[in-house]
């Protein structure tokens, strides 16, 4: 569900296995008499996993006997740890000001920090300097990204793959973030872009015609190609035609849908026995795209060509899900890219609703109407009154304003500039907001601009199935 | 799942569901104060169904409780209530030598009896002579068959759907039971005919990769078109192929998988957690064909065309899932004609099995192995000597030779007389055995003969999506 939130919180089964795990290290780590910290460090894990899973289940956790299906299980969604951020396909929130701890979510899910390391190393193999976005810790998280590079130095190609659910014509900013980056990788590595856009999940969650759906999918693909795509490298496309135009994808979504049961669905997802049968095996739908043979005609049939996935961190279930399955099916598991959620225009800790105008900036709205919403609605880490902001000095990390000029202005020493003097109280609350408006109002009439001169015609080219401009 | 028999036994919810509503009715009959003979019908009923109840879930039935999740809902498979017939996807057992009681189905499904007066019907309609399928009770009940012919006295044309589990290159007679009753109809009605091969099914039940499982659908296909279909009136084809060729049909298979829940398909087909996402939605895929739209190419665009199913009874399941849907998404409910089963060559107690070449009569066997096949494994109904045959007869109804004729003996008459004889113990096990030999002898033959005229080519344009000789 490509751009919906979804949970982070394990489900009881999930911590069981991960338990199981970890009791079968802590095990073997003492049979190879391993180094006395090491087993420590184990040990403490498993016991802090214990205490996770009594808060979840209200049970004792023991070896070999899986959670009750008890009432904890039947929710919907999964239960509020204290303390802990809550993100679910329904909802992200947290009861922090400056949002989610990502930090935590990397742990959780097992994946692999961004480090300096691994951007100097896209630098080196890329020859540009890295992305904003990369520099500022907006894309946080991967898996696998140094063998897509090992792969890539020793010329082995990969492609790029992300996308979106098109559930109305209006896009806001927040929206951007992954297509930003992502064209950005097209330019420099040079490879193959598929963009999916789901537009029969959208049918499935919402309520909402075949019909509707399909024009969504038509309309926000203009609002992506506006992005700068290059057409001859790029195929977009609706899941609604694409599956019934392409056999090599349908045979690939019931390779998935084989080895996949209700149970995993029901784990990694929060399904319930009342939700529809197609909402259930949806998630094959998703994780198709991520094997090269669901493109034939740009891969040439080639099953080897490995994917790489820049998405938001809420995506990554899914992802996971497939990785788990492409070993199972002989396809190489897809790399991931995962950037942080875009904030509320009211704060982390607030959602943002395509269904509230005023929860962030959208790419129809005029110069004035970003000026206001701005003025009006961004939360502010600065003080109540300017003497005392003068003194005290505002707090950037929860001044939404200065976190959308992290993910927006471009140069590095304007946005330290800003945040010292912020800090310091030099820089007033709408000193700040006019540097943000200054940099989204040119922007998004850019953007505007852009998204005029894309023609039907060029909507129809990109999601028309055909080779692209690689040998394969 | 074509040709894979279902379950009849009902579920506890299904059960329960009954139960209310027959519940309503009584209530409703008395507050009308109905003739006092019905009001008795009706509670007779629910006195019935409530010592089903008991006997499924082990409990009483109580208006407004749902039975419990209990581990009577957990088997994979319904149990089997003593004196009943067990009929699941994965077996058909009767304790009756005769074979399943069939007007025991028809009350359980609520189907309804294909009667004298329908099968007159049919003649005077069609202005044929009706089919010894009909004029036998082999097709034996129908949903709103008076509908269709309804429809088709006032101009209005209807479709012919049917199809087949492709799950191995070997079929047998019994499997042409359904193709040579809708050759028929395709005959007498001149309707366009819609033939599903379900690989994609094949492929999620079996241990047998994709490819093998569209080859096994081709190679079955050429045996489905030597029945005789008219190349410009019918249309088949392969799952794998058809999905990604047709955006019509993917977006039907979405629509009804929308409005079916995994608490229906657990209650219809047995699918508990384990059983993988695709099984869990492949239900939809077997309904979609039942909807005209799902070929734009034959149809021209319209929704309006009814379909009817000729099919086992077994198949029953799906379809009833899919007029439950029909309505709420906007399309006629498709009509249906179901045929007893096959019996095997062992007797109406055993399954037929593909992978027992003595369990039937395969299409391939030369006329030796018939004839070898039924002298040593047709169960037989005759008396153990010939002085015991001759002084107290034997019994057609029991005979697997007896029943094969009524399946494919053409003449009325020489059919009776054969009963008759039997009967009287006239005719020998060994003469009855010597009828059947001579009727299939030649049957397989001219089949053989007629699956090897069937080209490449032929079966190229047979399963190649096009419009037919109907303009719509």
């Amino acid at each position: 569900r490509w751009n919906i939130p979804e949970r982070v919180t394990l489900t009881p089964m999930e911590l069981y296995e991960k338990l199981s795990a970890q009791g079968d290290k802590v095990r073997t780590l003492k049979t190879e008499k391993a180094p006395k910290p090491d087993i420590d460090a184990a040990v403490q894990l498993l016991v802090k996993l214990k205490l996770e899973y009594k808060t979840a289940t209200g049970q004792d956790y023991k070896a070999g006997c899986p959670p009750s299906d008890g009432p904890t299980l039947q929710d919907n969604g999964p239960s509020v740890t204290e303390g802990e951020d809550l993100v679910n396909p329904w909802n992200v929130t947290t009861t922090s000001a400056k949002g989610v701890d990502y930090d935590k979510l990397i742990v959780r899910f097992g994946s692999s920090k961004i480090d300096q390391e691994l951007v100097d190393r896209i630098e080196r193999v890329s020859g540009q300097k890295p992305h904003r976005f990369l520099r500022r810790g907006i894309f946080f998280s991967h898996r696998d990204m140094h063998q897509v590079l090992d792969a890539y130095e020793s010329k082995k190609s990969f492609y790029l793959y992300t996308g979106r659910g098109p559930s109305s014509e209006a896009m806001h900013v927040g929206h951007l973030i992954p297509f930003i980056f992502t064209k950005w990788l097209q330019d420099v590595f040079d490879v193959p872009l598929v963009i999916q856009l789901t537009d029969d999940e959208k049918y499935l969650w919402k309520d909402l015609s075949v019909e509707e759906c399909h024009r969504y999918a038509v309309e926000n693909a203009k609002d992506i190609i506006a992005c700068g795509f290059d057409i001859n490298k790029t195929f977009i496309f609706s899941d609604l035609d694409y599956m019934g135009s392409s056999p090599g994808f349908y045979r690939n979504v019931v390779k998935i849908q084989k080895h996949v049961t209700f149970n995993q669905v029901k784990g990694i997802f929060g399904f319930t026995d009342s939700d529809c049968i197609g909402k259930i095996s949806f998630p094959a739908i998703q994780a198709a795209p991520s094997f090269s043979t669901s493109f034939p005609q740009i891969f040439n049939g080639r099953k080897d060509v490995q994917c790489l996935i820049p998405c938001a961190i809420d995506q990554d279930p899914y992802f996971r899900m497939t990785r788990d399955v492409a070993p199972r099916i002989g396809y190489p598991k897809p790399a991931l890219l995962h950037s942080t959620f875009f904030p509320a225009l009211q704060g982390a800790q607030s959602k943002m609703s395509a269904s509230d105008p005023n929860s962030s900036i959208f790419l129809t709205d005029t110069p004035k109407q970003i000026k206001n919403k701005i003025n009006k609605h961004a939360f502010s880490g600065g003080k109540d009154t300017i003497e005392e902001h003068r003194k005290y000095g505002g707090d950037p990390d929860v001044d939404v304003s200065f976190m959308y000029l992290t993910f927006f202005l471009e140069d590095d020493e304007q946005l330290d500039k800003i945040r010292q003097d912020y800090t310091s109280g030099v820089l007033l609350t709408g000193e700040l907001k006019k540097r943000l408006i200054d940099t989204l109002q040119p922007m998004i009439s850019a953007h505007q601009q852009r998204r005029k001169l894309v023609t039907d015609e060029m909507v129809q080219q990109f999601m028309t199935s055909r080779p692209l401009d690689f040998n394969y």
